[in-house]
């Protein structure tokens, strides 16, 4: 997954926050604490889930199935960006 | 949030296997792991994620929106199982 | 699904514009249309039906879930309107 | 979109299925149907979009993006496989 290298820290950073609010979510079950805040805090969780996956989805098609991501000619090249963009009204 | 009671240790053990799988993530990055395996991780964790926001909202409607869960009669509490029954198709 | 009532319009020439997508999807292939342009169609036509499904499904809590929409007193009618913003994360 | 040809025919009665769903949606409103019953065949018309959604992505990697669906051999081409098996997930 040598795509992520560049964004890893920010990528990395955002698996922690899921992790932090995954915890929070276990606390707040653990703790007692109001079932709204919790269901808030773990649809938050599925948010920041879905925008991670389509961001590592993006880097697979742009450094795995595509040839020439930064000057994309061929028809295939082409037809994975406009993928990409269907994609990304599913994770948005 | 008292309705997880019951199936607490449940469902504390279903947010420690989502979190493992983050973590699983985490170090595939890190650790420059074939994307495909990494992303594969990532789906399960976003159906884990699904599963247990299902169930919490089940939970949420049982306890607090409905006036006899274990024995609906109101038209209200009839209509409150409809909805858990929709609601379901979205995360299973 | 009385609850419909007053929106029935509105709702209608939605389902109607979805259709209307629908068509079009139906013909692009029909016609060998460039597969990316049927594939925003198809994209669209998912964020109409969503989009409806949330807005019918908030009128069911609303009209057959709660006691009293528009003056939630009761805990159980607040756990729904709480039901609902949990649910509009879902559909957006 | 030459890659529906061969399933053409079923992809369009599939097509046609969903909006047969969104007429009885439509009819549903109009004649005061049932609330749990209309939101019962809309969830299905989702379900059944969502499964076209996934069916012409499909179509769309095989014919556009990759170079031999068949005979898959470049490391473009797996890694395309790789993907359509990740957003299967996304659209069962």
């Amino acid at each position: 997954m040598s795509h992520v290298f560049e964004d890893k820290k920010k990528i990395i950073s955002r698996i922690r926050r899921i992790k932090g609010q995954l915890e929070a979510v276990e606390r707040g079950l653990d703790e007692g604490k109001e079932c709204f805040a919790v269901l808030q805090t773990l649809s938050a969780c599925r948010g920041g889930l879905n925008g991670l996956m389509g961001e590592l989805v993006e880097g697979h098609i742009k450094e795995h199935v595509m040839k020439n991501p930064n000057q994309p000619k061929s028809s295939q090249d082409k037809s994975a960006l406009d993928l990409i963009k269907i994609m990304k009204t599913y994770w948005k």
